[in-house]
């Protein structure tokens, strides 16, 4: 089994044709308007080396959000930021939570980072508690928090935050909130902690154009901070030119495109609460998660092998910490995907 | 100054226009034929994650240079590589030439490797001498040979080579060398350590799509070994999805396009001595180079400077180990443009 999901080369290999993947919470709108024009555009361009320091995107980035562009960080996705975070931190002691996306643990681990894990626990909806606030003790270098949390969905109480981001300070310990999942949230405002920015050097927000953008194959992520010196430590934490041309063309053309993610939200909230009725119909456990994706338990043995034979790829949690078998995340996409996916459960269960 | 050549977006910035580019080493073709309708195909998936273990790309380089796919791990650029190599060689002893392309040795350092370096001496024309074998001791990880190197464009006499592997083998040394100019060599195939990968385990040969396929904005780079377990370990020693769909895209169609390399070797075996003996002619000190890119030495004060003022991007190797202020690197490229930049040069002298 692959480690994530989204592995279509490996299912066509396996059960042959394009899969009807619900295991990547990615975008169902596909590209926004103007990409594939500014991608050719760069592709003019290919040949020379891309700006190293992505300086047209992130002073667009900037703009985005009202802040100076060095304040941002751009990288070959999300995970490359990561893998540089984790290098910043080499030797550290870390917090993560159980479950959580497996990249923060594996950078880590590369890095000989010490990890600790808080367990989120399934009675509690999967939900960050005040507990974690005595997790973190002086000597922490960095608590990982994903908000919306990946798999489950779960946001963590905004009050909380503050408090945790407080305590962080206190004990000198770096917050990096991976929001990569915001924009998919019903109130994205919310639940972010950009506002913070200003007032926190040990704050680092983590974002990307994966999934509310739809440029997952492109590659490209960012984070946010106002701790210039952590910024360019991770900036020599990893090979130059981590983001293409085609990337960095991309990026700022999405940017441009003010009426993607209004799209992509309503489908969203429009389409989550029937997907999770649908399963919960069929007898499946579903966590009341908040984003682009829903965590479920459903005790049928074999059931990513039985939905690839009818041509759909789903993702198995059981490689989570602090999930197991029968744990399966289940993207929310497009009205007439999300009925053939019920479909071919039901049949299946 | 930035670290190396090619920065377009900070010559904007300073001197305004688009350079006349003599800075990076890349292909003045432009893209292959295909790579733009590959590119665009693949955008209609770049919502989707990208093959993380690039399968198609690495049977279809397997099918060209003879040899296993699992001998083969692509990544994001040459530099993505070399960083993953240095992880897996973590602490170790390494040992490099001096000059070489300086992101073994930033590379290197991140990973707390300890470096020796081998000084090439323009005396002998800064070619690797059979000293070399000397250095190579037991307890010594890893030897980064760049052939041609860069920035001297030197090769090494290939019955040394030879004994620098079977040296490397008795000592437990890996060698890598980076081979990502040798397809602009006018003997490609006399230069290559290719055919030594069924017999030596303890060899790992660096190719990129930069240089040789005009492709430096995509990001595309791979590594040949048959050390199965260390292409394993530099897979985990970094982000997943490294790889770009449209990369992906492009490297395919860049490798179906037969009739590119054979112009571009054409070209650069026409224009590189013209080049050469202009820069000579205008009393510049001219190292025998053999690939696409001559380094030499020009005591004029503030080159670059004025050359940034007349358009034009020259890399400055003054940052280069081994080498100090006066030294410069410029790529060969179409005779116009080559035209054009001397005469700018004379100009300046």
């Amino acid at each position: 089994m692959m480690e994530h999901g989204g592995d279509w080369a490996g299912f066509q290999r396996e059960y042959g044709g394009v899969p009807l993947d619900f295991s990547a919470n990615v975008s169902p709108l596909g590209l926004p308007e103007g990409v594939r024009e500014a991608v050719d555009r760069a592709l003019g361009e290919a040949g020379w080396y891309p700006d190293p320091l992505c300086r047209v995107l992130r002073e667009k980035l900037g703009a985005c959000y009202g802040v100076p562009p060095e304040w941002i960080l751009c990288g070959c996705g999300a995970a490359d930021l990561i893998y540089r975070l984790a290098a910043v931190k080499r030797g550290g002691r870390a917090l993560l939570t159980a479950p959580a996306f497996s990249e923060y643990e594996n950078a880590l681990a590369l890095w000989g980072c010490q990890v600790s894990r808080f367990a989120l626990r399934e009675e509690t909806g999967f939900a960050v508690t005040e507990d974690i606030l005595s997790a973190v003790t002086p000597g922490l270098d960095l608590l990982f928090l994903c908000e919306p949390n990946n798999p489950t969905g779960r946001t963590t109480d905004r009050r909380l935050l503050d408090r945790i981001l407080e305590r962080c300070a206190q004990c000198g310990t770096l917050l990096a909130v991976d929001e990569c999942f915001n924009d998919l949230l019903d109130d994205p405002e919310g639940h972010t902690l950009l506002s913070q920015l200003p007032r926190r050097e040990n704050l680092l927000v983590l974002r990307a154009f994966t999934k509310s953008r739809g440029l997952a194959g492109l590659r490209l992520g960012y984070v946010l901070s106002r701790n210039r010196a952590l910024l360019e430590a991770m900036e020599h934490a990893g090979p130059p030119w981590a983001v293409s041309g085609p990337a960095q063309a991309a990026g700022i053309a999405a940017l441009e495109d003010g009426a993607y993610l209004p799209a992509l939200q309503e489908l969203v909230r429009r389409e989550r609460p029937r997907l999770a009725a649908g399963l919960a119909a069929l007898g499946c456990r579903v966590c009341p998660g908040e984003a682009n994706y829903l965590l479920f338990y459903c005790g049928v043995p074999d059931l990513p092998r039985k939905l690839g034979e009818r041509g759909v790829l789903l993702r198995d949690c059981s490689n989570y910490h602090g999930l197991y078998p029968g744990w399966y995340r289940a993207a929310v996409r497009g009205a007439e995907e999300n009925g053939a996916f019920l479909n071919i459960m039901k049949e299946v269960l």
